[in-house]
């Protein structure tokens, strides 16, 4: 088979150092680029993670900055309190091997590589989505050039919230809820991989040792990476372990059968107390709904076979033979 | 033990007619009144509806009419696909047993009992909630002597769904936000009984078949009330019966262990494409939202013991002895 070619667009973020190092490790994915993009942290700390973790896992893949702010919204304060001051969890590590910085902001980079790639590029999205849709205003002829976008964010209810930033929103689509729905709008392939299968999927902290114990130095980092984000959710969640956020993502493109999806166009609400919400029309809804029915379907992830998740990711930390 | 003082604020409505006929017979349940309102049909269809249940049903029960549209907005159309033209499947029926009206209208008949009966009456709302929206700006010191304000509407995903009528918003809350809104911020308890617990209960035809056949009149009588509702069912959700909406806060009132519930305070979306949508947020969600944060907790059901809910309407319409 050919491989996934993936530009991985991030605010590192340790879920999504995680994600990276998954990435890397496993042979079915070619790493086009790497894209930053406000969110977990500022746009400065999250481009100097981007680079450190290409520069340390994927070497030879280009980083490009992107946006430091929403469409038409503020900012938000970095999360230092999930993901560390330094937006990787406060561990040190060597600035040194940093990959170079492409001289492209990062939608024009995402324009090029799909147009570059016609119908071979997946954009795994795991921030906020204002490159997305900085790239589709610059260029809207690229969506039916992508093979598909996969998206970590939004909640759907069906694991029981709709949200973990607010009771209404997931924090990537709040970050920029105009771009979200501007991207959930477009006539690419999409697929949300959001909290409905992101929080029942847990890494304990004994599997976070066995990759530690097992994996070699990407098992280490890893534990190393998680250790301040391992604390917030014991304390927030009262979790011994951690949520599965941007490597479930990573996951559903490798292997989409570990996960029951569900079809219909999604809307991301704007304005008001639900902003930042998404809300899907399932294909089973039998009414007519205009603000939903001229928009493309989209597929929501609404289950996910759990251990089937975590042994993908641990066979591949630890370079295991997979089981196909 | 003493029995349920119930208010039955009300828009017959099939459902609603269920779940009058439920009420009626069962003997924990002392009606104190029905308030009717515009919803599934207009205020004089239900009111009239309203008036021939009671008289038919539950005889010397005073009838109140309520407001015929929502606080701020336009009446919605009648649900004659759903209900029948006349708001009760079409079927025959004779007025002339018809109760008296209540010279009242329905928010004044609300805070003159619940006044009457201080801590005692539970308010059993199955429409849109402009009625106890009005009886709460009319006297707001009711809130707190009103037993529990029991409702069925709403929707929070944990079935799959977030509306039946939008993609966002289920009927009886969307045919008035405003006063959902109002009325889920109170100072009273609130139990929601929406189609997260009520869509998964499922009378099939053969159920619906063996009320008629061994509940003598009142089984006849759900029956063919039934009819061009499960006929709606089939064609809109291939559903080869009917769900469960009124007569499952009924259930809920008389046996709330068969539920599962959540506590949060709930907000109502009123405005934009997700209006009409119940939020609520969770007690286990760690971060504040001022939006939430200032009002009291609801219980949300988001689970149900289908058989024994459906064991309890049987018991009830047949004449069964109760199982304790």
């Amino acid at each position: 088979m050919s491989k996934h070619k993936i530009i991985y667009d991030t605010d590192p973020g340790v879920d999504d150092a995680m994600a990276l190092v998954f990435q890397a490790l496993h042979p079915d994915i070619e790493l086009l680029g790497l894209t930053s993009v406000f969110g977990n942290a500022t746009i400065e700390t999250t481009t100097r993670n981007a680079r450190f973790l290409a520069g340390r896992f994927a070497a030879g893949v280009p980083v490009a900055q992107g946006a430091a702010a929403p469409l038409r919204r503020a900012a938000p304060a970095p999360l230092a309190r999930i993901h560390g001051d330094n937006g990787l969890g406060n561990i040190a590590f060597d600035s040194t091997c940093a990959a170079p910085l492409d001289a492209r902001p990062a939608h024009r980079f995402i324009i090029d590589t799909v147009r570059a790639h016609p119908g071979e590029v997946t954009l795994l999205a795991v921030g906020p989505l204002t490159n997305l849709a900085l790239a589709l205003a610059d260029d809207p002829q690229i969506a039916p050039l992508v093979r598909q976008v996969v998206i970590m964010g939004g909640a759907f209810g069906t694991a029981g919230v709709l949200g973990n930033v607010t009771p209404a929103a997931e924090a990537n689509i709040l970050g920029d809820p105009d771009a979200a729905d501007r991207v959930l709008g477009a006539a690419w392939p999409v697929a949300i991989v959001g909290l409905d299968v992101t929080q029942p999927t847990i890494m304990s902290r004994a599997y976070l040792a066995s990759l530690r114990d097992r994996g070699g130095a990407a098992g280490q980092f890893v534990w190393d990476v998680s250790r301040h984000y391992e604390a917030f959710h014991g304390q927030s969640a009262q979790l011994a372990g951690i949520y599965v956020h941007d490597s479930s993502a990573v996951a559903y493109v490798l292997a989409p059968h570990l996960y029951t999806t569900r079809s219909g166009p999604v809307r991301v609400v704007t304005e008001g107390i639900a902003v930042g919400q998404t809300i899907q029309k399932p294909a089973t809804l039998p009414v007519s709904a205009p603000d939903w029915d001229s928009r493309p379907a989209c597929k929501v992830c609404i289950g996910v076979d759990v251990p089937g998740m975590l042994a993908l990711y641990e066979r591949t930390i630890c370079g295991l033979p997979e089981v196909r």
